[in-house]
């Protein structure tokens, strides 16, 4: 989160360039789940190109984008800025040297995502060192961040430190990992600014520095949607991080416990113990789903005074699951009803303290609000003056390369393909995002062995095959030792899906064998049978 | 710690009755490891008693007590009050009923640490119901707390949820487990005062509620002594619980990160990674052995590049265990010296926000402060009415009853033996509060089968033999798999006593079979293999 926190400060101004003439904003196409407002915006621009980087064709393409709040439409204005500064801003600050003709090329990847750290896994640091930027020291094995929230599994067991997935970075006197946030990049010398994150109790400034790459790979991933709705920042909380999925543990034994008080009100227990989840994708299903079985099986038996007021609603503007097949759907539908999880159709309004404004009029009083409805670009990508892919993210080709400056790489849920590459912008899955890291990795590794790691000189070589993504299929399980498993190529086409307890088993042992290394595939086995065996943990630490 | 917090701000007013003539304060008598001045203040007193619950007799007794600060004198005026708003008090506030003639007696416990937690594990919930009312869900397992803070367990390994520990809290329909501090006792009318704990993102006021008793137990622990010292509150963290070792685990990766960034220099870099350890005790002895075996194994691997800066100071005005036997100081000083760990004398004289002052004039930059200098009385404590140990600590007879009040028993560390009882004041041990919960229970368990558990009934029923202490030993681990064991009953007696590898297996699994809960040994000992095979985890999650 606070990777952007700094970069939304600064703008990047590094990419108007002198012989860059004009480029305007291509518009958002993001997945709204219609809770606000849809306002078609039409807009074509021509991106240039920039001096003493290889030139491409100019590249003209037209988008047709739909914004969903007016925080993204950036007026070309705003990033046609010149130049001025830099070169004052440059000499102060302190950082590594730009890599020697008799030294390894130096990969810097910004984030520790699934794409970052796929890359990452994958990268032969026998040809490259690498520094990785994040302001995260570990990824978030994300598909089982909900189960974290209610005490299935520990916060430990879905977080793997960057240095257990690249030891390099600990190990290789010119690998760093750095705790720090990319406050810009200067493509036309081929290096970032760096901000290290503000830690607790810090009082000092952050530390500033700059890290000169041969081959930069933003990897920095996306943001939560609010779609502008007032009070969603302040109240709710995401799932995206394993900071969250502890907020929202301690939130809900906290509202049990307090709904214990003596001489408080019916109102305000019911208040305190409805929990709503807005956004019916996997993450609000999966969430709903692990909060039913908990409060079936653990409230019921340990938080037996106030068992009979915990509920728990779903809130979604369309269809839960619209990304699955029809008959999962409505087995899903089905599951959770059953479960106790009621499901509403509503739009939200407005988020107050203690309360949900739905745009029927209706107010939703809560205890805990979970926001979970997609993700689109971060403030870091919109502050970036690189070419964008219809819906706002960075714009790439078929080998993941950012057109118009060179050198420079993107992939995961930050980056999108361009529309003239005639293909979809994949959807923000942990899926893309590591078959990416994947790809790009085999691409790194095979131009380094033909001497095409040093910057600037990729120039004849082959880049291979592009990268094509194929879809395996999705999942998601809806609590009580069932779930759903989606093998579709696409959302059109035909092809297996199953439902029940088969298919909870295949999501069990899909995500245990997906998990990173063998100490958290221990762990997560360790929790999944204590759970089964003694219950969930409830001890409120922290 | 937040238990105390609010107590502070209230004052009890309660126990100034009017047939009380007079109380005085008697002095503090605490274990300063010299850190500080040392003033006689001698002082006595004459008890009272209250009107309306059965009158012991005049209570004169005489305590020489050593003051370590000037906040621990209370003139008595201070605390001679008269009751004035109780009443009006009293109506407003909601809570639950006394008991009835045909209700179980309800016994009500502050606290959730040792003292409390043993004594609800062994209250027969047949013949009492039970009200538990702490700021904390969990008891913490201390003594393996320093493991938690560099990734050797895990923080959940060592937390037990308090109604793991009395089911009866969360299943049976008059027993509560309340996460609320206690504001007041009013001994006169059996009920204390509680106020429900301040949460995050609770934008509303917190809920006041009453609780009449039958019998209280309070055993609401100790706090950290600071000394008065300036900073040590702002910069300076202690280690008692969770999440203390997850702010030291935090700050720890965060500086051994931050210090990796390029352009740093030399001096920050050497002041980040200094660690200090103030108080040579078994706390600060084992948080240091664990910091040394975290830095030769983990950092040395994981950090290579800031490996040669991080330093572990361990400053103690006297000697380190100074409990322990001599033989097995040495044995400590000699291994801790050996693993790196720099052994300075020293008093501390003020923290600042990036060094220490000693009293001798020296500086010392740290990057991470650890106060382990022992406890005292809390806040909470202090505020109370009633009679005082040497010390501070509440004072109890030897069927840690408190005199002058009916029905209020305290043991732990908050509870201290009357001067004329002629006994001790025994240490702050883990070990002393398990052996009172537990007898403090049987006793319990006894009375109440005889009719005696309601309000004012104990009457003629025999209490059963005083509690008697007997020390079973104390234990530290150093670190690299080296431990003491000092079997000497007392300071001066003669007795067995081991150091060296040997002893750390009886270190270990002493401890793993006092661990409270299967489901925490199974934790632990995953814990300690998983360390074992995979080394230690070092995601900063949080």
């Amino acid at each position: 989160m606070s990777f952007f926190r700094v970069a939304s400060r600064r703008l990047s101004r590094s990419f108007a360039g002198d012989s860059m003439p004009i480029r305007r904003y291509l518009g958002d196409n993001v997945n709204m789940n219609g809770l606000h407002m849809i306002r078609d915006v039409t807009t074509n621009g021509s991106l240039g190109t920039l001096s003493g980087i290889q030139k491409m064709d100019q590249l003209v393409f037209f988008s047709r984008g739909i914004s969903t709040t007016p925080q993204y439409q950036y007026p070309s204005a705003q990033l046609v800025e010149v130049e001025s500064d830099v070169e004052a801003d440059n000499k102060k600050l302190p950082g590594l040297e730009p890599t020697k003709p008799n030294e390894k090329p130096r990969v810097v990847v910004l984030g520790s995502g699934w794409a970052g750290c796929r890359f990452l896994k994958g990268l032969d640091t026998k040809i490259y060192d690498v520094v990785c930027v994040s302001p995260r020291n570990h990824m978030v094995f994300t598909p089982l961040l909900a189960s974290t929230c209610v005490g299935t599994l520990e916060f430990r067991s879905v977080a793997e430190p960057v240095s257990r997935i690249q030891p390099s970075l600990a190990r290789d006197p010119n690998s760093y990992f750095y705790l720090a946030t990319c406050t810009k990049i200067d493509a036309d010398r081929h290096e970032i600014h760096c901000e290290t994150v503000a830690g607790d109790g810090m009082p000092s400034e952050p530390y500033c520095f700059k890290v000169p790459y041969d081959k930069l790979v933003i990897a920095s991933g996306a943001e939560p949607l609010t779609f502008n709705i007032n009070g969603v920042e302040e109240h709710a909380v995401f799932l995206r991080d394993v900071s969250h999925a502890q907020e929202i543990r301690k939130k809900l034994l906290l509202n049990l416990m307090l709904s214990e008080s003596p001489g408080i009100s019916e109102e305000e227990k019911q208040r305190l113990l409805h929990c709503v989840v807005i956004g019916g994708g996997p993450t609000g299903v999966e969430f709903s789903g692990e909060l039913s079985d908990f409060i079936m099986k653990d409230v019921h038996e340990r938080y037996s005074h106030v068992k009979d007021y915990i509920k728990v609603t779903l809130i979604e503007a369309n269809e839960i699951l619209s990304s699955f097949d029809v008959g999962l759907r409505q087995y899903a539908t089905n599951h959770l009803t059953k479960s106790g999880v009621r499901l509403v159709r509503g739009v939200v309004k407005e988020v107050l303290p203690k309360t949900i404004l739905l745009s029927d009029g209706t107010n939703v009083p809560y205890g805990l609000l979970v926001w979970s409805t997609g993700v689109g670009p971060s403030r870091f990508v919109k502050t970036l003056g690189l070419p964008k892919a219809p819906g706002g993210r960075i714009g790439i080709d078929e080998w993941l390369r950012v057109p118009s400056v060179e050198d420079v790489f993107a992939l995961g849920d930050c980056a999108g393909f361009l529309e003239q590459t005639g293909k979809q912008v994949l959807p923000a899955l942990a899926q893309v995002a590591e078959r990416e890291g994947k790809y790009l990795a085999g691409l790194f590794n095979r131009i380094g062995k033909e001497n095409g790691g040093k910057a600037n000189s990729i120039g004849g070589i082959s880049l291979g095959d592009p990268f094509v993504y194929q879809h395996l299929g999705s999942m998601a399980s809806v609590g009580r030792y069932k779930a759903l498993v989606d093998l579709r190529q696409s959302k059109d086409a035909k092809g297996l899906s199953h439902a029940g307890f088969v298919s909870w088993l295949i999501w069990r042992s899909a995500y245990l064998t997906r998990v990173l290394s063998w100490r958290n595939r221990f762990y997560v086995a360790v929790n999944w049978a204590t759970t089964f065996v003694f219950g969930r943990d409830n001890s409120r630490i922290g």
